[in-house]
């Protein structure tokens, strides 16, 4: 059984395409690797890279491009309107098939220490490999960003995980860790007041008494006269697309509120897609491989 | 863009094991050719096979399969439940993925010529490749079976697409063809009357006045003390799963009977799953592209 891992690294330039393609050259033509996506905005100042592999090419594919990115990026001229600690701000680990949380973690761990030693380069684990539990949340370890990381390390909570006690002069810091596939899902409703998406948004997230894996937020569509409540399900396993979309339907009901179509953005692993199947058909026995293509994959 | 193409080839063989593996062998370690699935049992006396590939090597991978099938088998000693005229009975030709209906039904007739030829075989094409309408359906294409198809290719109406216009002495005919991927889908009414089930079926069915590419049938779950009504959906493209399912939920009203389960047998392509998530979500601007998994196929 092939072993797959995905791994969606965030680097610190989003304008010169120069740097962008010598970093996205580490995920090209590697044996077992295959670069799926990679975007880049001028705003954001941000690349975001998309690839999947077996787990130990893909590992190395990645410390390649954190390489490159240390040597191209420098983090004191930065400017972009997205939150960064360091020219690889953010590099998380997701199981895709045949490969458990345990395994991303791992892997994750072995990445940041070579990293450390290799580029002298401060990591702190996060997510699923996070070493405490107010590590755990990325935006919680990147507060202050790149300009206060240097004050912020001299805290005993805020000792990195791997490497020098400081940031790397040009490169910053980087958290490293093992999580999830991320399910961005949306929900139209048919009003054009803010407040109802805001308020359903509200009782959807488990932060406000909501599903355990849901963050959702209320989003005016002004162009379309109405609102969506716009979820990123962190745990699709464990709250399904489904469950979020009912929940969605019958907090709308009190308000005499319709949804009116939805969407999934970006990527979605099938099983998530043959969960919301196997809920409203009500299918008996179901399973992955039945899907003609699953087969194919090998 | 990789092509492929599926093939699900009938043979009148499920007891002798050497002959089965020697068929199947055909499959087997080819380039781009990959065997999914083989089935066979002693009752029905028949085999199975389930394979897909790049269309060309599946197309010499099908026609080497025949040769052995009509070199190994001899229909005059044949039994077995199932009807069946020939040593190899139907050969299914089904486009899977960047693979047209017209460029399935090329291949199909490309491989009815080639084993007219090669093996003296007559063939016959039916389903999408058929010559005439009276020889779309299999079943009116085999009726009189191996030991009545000497009489009926006598008929103007019977004879042959390719080969000669009388049985192969020990391998009969064989009916070729393409054919869009077919989808069997069962519904559970909660009742033990079967007469629902078949009220129900006939509703559903093309031929009662139902959905187009729908053939149902009500079945009696002994075990379960429930009822259900079988589907096939010869083109899953046009009438959804969904709304098939839909359709049952809104006959079995008449009856006061619920729906409580439904299952899928064997393969699926992906596409029929996504059609469902589309419906009952309201997805907007979805596309399978999205599914991580299509992703890793190329």
């Amino acid at each position: 059984m092939k072993k797959l891992m995905q791994c969606v690294p965030n680097f610190s330039e989003g304008r010169d395409k120069e740097t962008i393609e010598k970093i996205v050259e580490s995920f090209r033509n590697k044996d077992k690797v295959k670069l799926l996506d990679y975007s880049f905005d001028t705003d954001h100042n941000r690349l975001v890279v998309t690839a999947v592999g077996e787990p130990h090419e893909l590992k190395n594919a990645v410390i390649e491009a954190i390489g490159k990115a240390i040597e191209l990026i420098d983090m004191t001229t930065h400017k972009g309107q997205h939150p960064r600690m360091g020219a690889v701000d953010v590099v998380p680990f997701i199981p895709i098939k045949n490969v458990t949380m345990e395994e991303a973690i791992a892997v994750s761990k072995e990445v940041a220490q070579q990293v450390a030693e290799k580029y002298g380069l401060p990591v702190f684990l996060y997510e699923k490999s996070a070493s405490a539990t107010h590590r755990e949340n990325l935006s919680m370890v990147r507060k202050g960003e790149f300009e206060g990381m240097t004050e912020k390390m001299k805290q005993a909570d805020w000792q990195p995980d791997f490497g020098p006690a400081r940031p790397h002069p040009t490169a910053g810091c980087v958290a490293i860790g093992a999580r999830m596939p991320l399910v961005a899902y949306n929900v139209n409703i048919g009003t054009n007041k803010l407040e109802i998406a805001n308020a359903i948004a509200k009782n959807l997230r488990h932060m406000g008494g909501g599903l355990r894996y849901c963050k959702a937020m209320g989003v005016e569509l002004k162009e379309r006269e109405m609102v969506q409540v716009s979820m990123n399900l962190t745990d699709f396993t464990r709250t399904a697309i489904y469950r979020a979309h009912e929940l969605v339907r019958i907090e709308a009901n009190r308000y005499g509120v319709p949804i009116v179509g939805a969407e999934i953005v970006g990527l979605v692993p099938m099983q998530a897609l043959t969960d919301t199947v196997e809920y409203y058909l009500g299918l008996e026995n179901f399973s992955v491989n039945q899907v003609l293509e699953t087969n194919l994959m090998e």
